[in-house]
C-alpha cells in the first residue's frame, strides 16, 4: 500500500482531515503520568486513544522527545500507534535535511527506527537531500514550503523574485513526485498562497499547520486547500488538543477538542 | 568567553583551519572496536586523539549516530572532546530549522544535551527559528547559506532572482548577528559564491564543506574565503579524514591527512 493509499483510506473511513501533533512538554504533563518511567509515552498514548476516533493521523515532533533524550520513549509510541491504530497515518516531525549520504542516515532514522510513514523536510538542499527517503517505497515526504510563522517572506515569498521560493519549491516537488510520495507543508496562516500552491500541485496532500495558536483561518484554508473530493489536506493542531484541559479531564478535554475541530472541518467540505 | 573569541584562539593556538568531520559509518569502523560496547565512541575517540593537534574544530554528524539509537555515545564523545581538548570548538552538525516553540527544544538538545559549542541550522524559517539558540550568551549557530552538493541552485541560487537566496540569507544572518556568534555555512564548490559572501558578511567566520569528497577547488577557498587577519574559515574535512586508512593504522593515517590538509591550506594563508 503506498502512502497516498494509506492517507486516503484514512480520511474516507475516519471521515477526518485531523492530523495531531503530539508536542509533549513536561511542564503541561499530568502530574500522574510524571510519577511514572515513561511521562512523555504514557502521556502522549493517552492523548491518542483519546483522539484516535477523530484523526486521520498522528504527528509527534521528535525536538520534544530529544531534547531530554527520551528517544526510546518517542520508538515506543510510534510503535504502540502501528500496533493500536495501524489505518491512521504516523508522521515524523522532524525537519531534516541534509546532503545525500547523510540524508540516508536519516532516512533510516525516521523509517526504520521510528517506523514512521512519513517525515517532514527542508527543500534547501534540493532534490539529493530527499531522494534517500524516496528509495522507500511505502513511505511518504512532506516538504516545507510556506511555513506558518511570520519571519519567513524574505526567504520564502519576495516579491521581486520572479516565482517566490514557495512557489518554486512546490513546481519541484510536484516534479520529484513520480511516485505518489511527496506531500507539502503550507501554514494555514497563508491562506492565499495555500491556494496557489494547490493550483501548483494538483491533488497533492498538504499537510497544514498554524491554526489554533498561531491564528490560522480555517475557512480560508479549507476554501483554497481542498482537493476535488473535498480532500486533500491534514489540518495539525497540537497544543490545542493536547492542552485543551487540564488535570484528570486533560484527555477528554483532549477528545471534545479534536471532535469539534473534526467537525468544524467537515463543515466547510 | 563568546563563541568568536574561542575559535579565534583555536585559529591562533592550533595554526589551524581544520575541522574534522565526525560521520562514522558502521561499515567503515575498524572490527577492533567493533567488539566493545561503544563502537562509534571508541572509534570517534581514536580519531579525535589522532587529530587533535592539527584542528581547530571537531563536527559531529548527529545522524550518522541516531539512525541506529547511539545517541549516548554521542553525549559521551562530546562530552570526552570538552573534557580532553576544552580549546578546540565543537560543533553538533543537525541543520535544524523549526518554529520558535520547538527550536527552543532543539536548542536545548543541542547546547545542554550534548554541550556543543555551535550547531548548524536552516534558515528556511527565518528569524523565529534561530533566536532561541542566540539566547544561549556563549554558543553559535551557523545556518546553512551556500551548500555544497551540486542540486540546489534553483533554490540557493536562481539567476531571476534581483537577490539569489544565498545572499538573503547571508544579509540576514549579518543583521542577526548582534553578539557575535552568527557563522554561515558556504561549499567549497562554490568559491565564486563564498568570496560574495564574504563581502556581504565581513569577517563572520564559515564553515566550509566539499573538500575532499565533493570535489571543492581549495585555492580557490582560501583565496576567495579568508578574513583580513588569514582566519575566518573552518575548512571541514570528515571522510578524507576519517577513512584515510584502514586496519591498524587507521588512526595514524588520519592523523597524516589531517596534518597534510593543516599544511596545504597553511600554504595559501
Amino acid at each position: 500500500m503506498t502512502i497516498y493509499d494509506k492517507l486516503t483510506l484514512a480520511w474516507r473511513n475516519q471521515n477526518s482531515l485531523v492530523c495531531v501533533g503530539l508536542d509533549p512538554d513536561y511542564d503541561k504533563i499530568p502530574v500522574k503520568f510524571k510519577r511514572g518511567q515513561q511521562p512523555y509515552f504514557d502521556f502522549c498514548c493517552a492523548i491518542v486513544d483519546a483522539t484516535a476516533p477523530f484523526v486521520c493521523a498522528f504527528k509527534p515532533q521528535i525536538a520534544h522527545f530529544a531534547a531530554v533524550g527520551r528517544e526510546m520513549e518517542l520508538v515506543a509510541l510510534l510503535a504502540y500507534i502501528k500496533d493500536k491504530y495501524p489505518h491512521l497515518l504516523t508522521i515524523l516531525d522532524a525537519k531534516r535535511g541534509d546532503i545525500g549520504s547523510t540524508a540516508a542516515y536519516y532516512a533510516k532514522e525516521a523509517y526504520e527506527r521510528y517506523g514512521a510513514d512519513a517525515v517532514t523536510l527542508s527543500p534547501y538542499l534540493g532534490f539529493e537531500s530527499v531522494a534517500p527517503y524516496l528509495a522507500y517505497a511505502d513511505k511518504g515526504i512532506i516538504v516545507l514550503c510556506r511555513t506558518s510563522n511570520p519571519d519567513s517572506d524574505w526567504l520564502q515569498n519576495d516579491n521581486s523574485d520572479s516565482i517566490p521560493v514557495y512557489q518554486r519549491v512546490a513546481a519541484r516537488v510536484a516534479h520529484w513526485n513520480r511516485e505518489g510520495q511527496c506531500m507539502l507543508v503550507t501554514g494555514a496562516t497563508y491562506p492565499q498562497e495555500l491556494a496557489t500552491v494547490r493550483e501548483i500541485v494538483g491533488d497533492m496532500p498538504l499537510l497544514v499547520p498554524g491554526i489554533g495558536a498561531q491564528g490560522g483561518d480555517l475557512a480560508a484554508v479549507m476554501n483554497n486547500g481542498l482537493d476535488e473530493n473535498s480532500m486533500g489536506l491534514m489540518i495539525s493542531s497540537s497544543r490545542g488538543i493536547l492542552y485543551a484541559g487540564e488535570g484528570d479531564d486533560f484527555d477528554g478535554a483532549a477528545a471534545r477538542a479534536a471532535e469539534a475541530l473534526k467537525n468544524q472541518i467537515n463543515g466547510y467540505r
